[in-house]
């Protein structure tokens, strides 16, 4: 059964000082790590494009596991909204050039937000299921830097770039279990890019996941014949620290340390929050189950039990 | 097993005649029949954005199916590079609400050209098996009427717009076999949009075409076990009537009849193509088993096997 076999990162390390930001915006430290949760948003120089983002985070990949064979990769997903060009050609043939991949490696970009990482992890695994292919690679690269007004102040204190591998294949640690996702495109204006800016009404977003987040991982449970106190830790989308902490307080039954925070080097990085989080405290610790759920763009949402094998 | 259950299309009734655009740019119409295959190339109106394609193919879908239910449908994927937005949001979140589709439903874009509908079946079927999802629709609609500057000969000619959707879920007429695919990104730049306007270099991709398609398809067919004459046709992608006409007659071992090319009131559909055909002589006719391939941007390419259940 394809699984997750292990998880890499690139995160650059410039960046932008958000203490600096906030007094320019009128917003003290105690409400940039308590409502944002960032101290410090990563971004990418202006010359590396989501393509070199990808090569990076796979670069690591390859690096922490030396028996991870470039020839042995044939299938690879970016998940991306934001890709080197317009439209076209997708980011992942120009990942598999600048990488010298196999040419008889299965590419796609998935165009998804925040909510990317869970259903990139289902459609890679069920699109090499389907089709026989044995290494895939997940990658996550969105980089808002590249839409982001720095003049606006409900985005650029929120969003860091970065992008994460994930190796997924046969006699993985780590295995998919239930999952449930949704869509509500009547939500589509609340996050959107228009004439190349991003716009973002953060309280339709805010008051969306609170409402749709911790109904969803409970009927997720449900589905998956679990009790709350079954899950060892619940890794959500890094949306901001607002909506981490008030998700964590709705959400009835365990306490709210239970829910992962873990973005005051980071930012909201959007697709590459959730395996930011994994890579860090899943892949080497010792939980046995996990709850994920990704929510935004779309809109849309996703959750995900995931357990060790 | 999750296949292919019916296909429907939306081909815009309004369009360009090919012949005057010949008399524009000294194209005779022996010519544009035995070369292009396209006398009209079906055009969207300016009002209607790629959403509003997928909805009329999704429409047409419900029409020739009473029994496949809205509330039923769980699973929703667009191929298109050619979205409603700027990157951001996906199209399938906006069609889900201009059909008023349950907010149950998983959704999201596969950004690929020509080669699309072929990862797209598998990228389908292993999502709903991975999930447990029961009924999905795979949309393509890629309106290159967006991006074609009309004063370019080398793509004014060619590309018509269309949008498609297959309704995939158990008890399927049609199964997905063997599958194969390819990319490779050193070729990106023969197929770009850049500063809004498409590029094409029909040399190289005709080339590219001629050189790796054949091969794919008698790959395809020894890791199926299977001899050419067991296949009862060969639906490619129409990039023009001059490169299925090629590729018929490279591939050795059938008689180049067996090579469908049917365009001649669509033009170059990108992802649509291969399913216009599926719905047009696969589906209520005798064929018993088929190979597909697609190939374009990227770039990329697949082929597979689909076969009568």
């Amino acid at each position: 059964m394809i699984g997750i076999k292990s998880i890499a990162s690139y995160v650059p390390v410039d960046g932008v000082d958000n203490y600096a930001q906030g007094v320019k915006f009128s917003k003290n430290e105690d409400f940039i790590i308590s409502k944002i949760g960032s101290a410090f948003l990563p971004r990418k120089a202006a010359t590396q494009e989501t393509s070199d983002l990808c090569v990076e985070a796979i670069n690591a990949l390859f690096i922490n596991n030396p028996d991870l064979k470039r020839e042995a990769i044939d299938a690879l997903i970016v998940v991306t909204q934001n890709g080197d060009e317009e439209g076209l050609p997708h980011t992942t043939a120009i990942v598999q050039a600048k990488l010298g991949l196999p040419t008889n490696v299965a590419a796609f970009d998935i165009s998804l937000g925040c909510s990317g990482y869970v259903y990139g992890i289902y459609a890679m695994k069920g699109f090499m299921e389907a089709t026989g292919l044995k290494n895939g690679l997940l990658i996550t690269a969105d980089p808002y830097s590249k839409i982001i007004n720095p003049e606006d102040r409900n985005t650029t204190m929120l969003f860091g770039d970065a992008a994460t591998a994930t190796w997924m294949g046969e006699s993985a640690t780590w295995l998919l279990g239930k999952s449930r996702f949704g869509t509500d495109g009547s939500g589509a204006p609340y996050l959107k890019v228009s004439d190349g800016v991003f716009f973002m009404n953060g309280r339709q977003v805010f008051n969306f996941a609170l409402l749709k987040v911790p109904a969803h991982l409970h009927e997720l449970l449900n589905d998956s014949d679990l009790k709350a106190d079954k899950i060892d830790a619940f890794c959500i989308h890094q949306g901001s620290a607002a909506i981490v902490d008030a998700v964590a307080r709705r959400f009835e039954g365990v306490p709210v340390e239970k829910f992962i925070k873990d973005m005051a080097g980071t930012g909201n990085t959007v697709s590459s929050s959730i395996p930011l989080l994994l890579e860090k405290h899943m892949i080497d610790g010792d939980w046995k189950r996990i709850a994920i759920s990704g929510f935004g763009v779309g809109l849309s949402w996703g959750s995900a039990i995931l357990y060790r094998q």
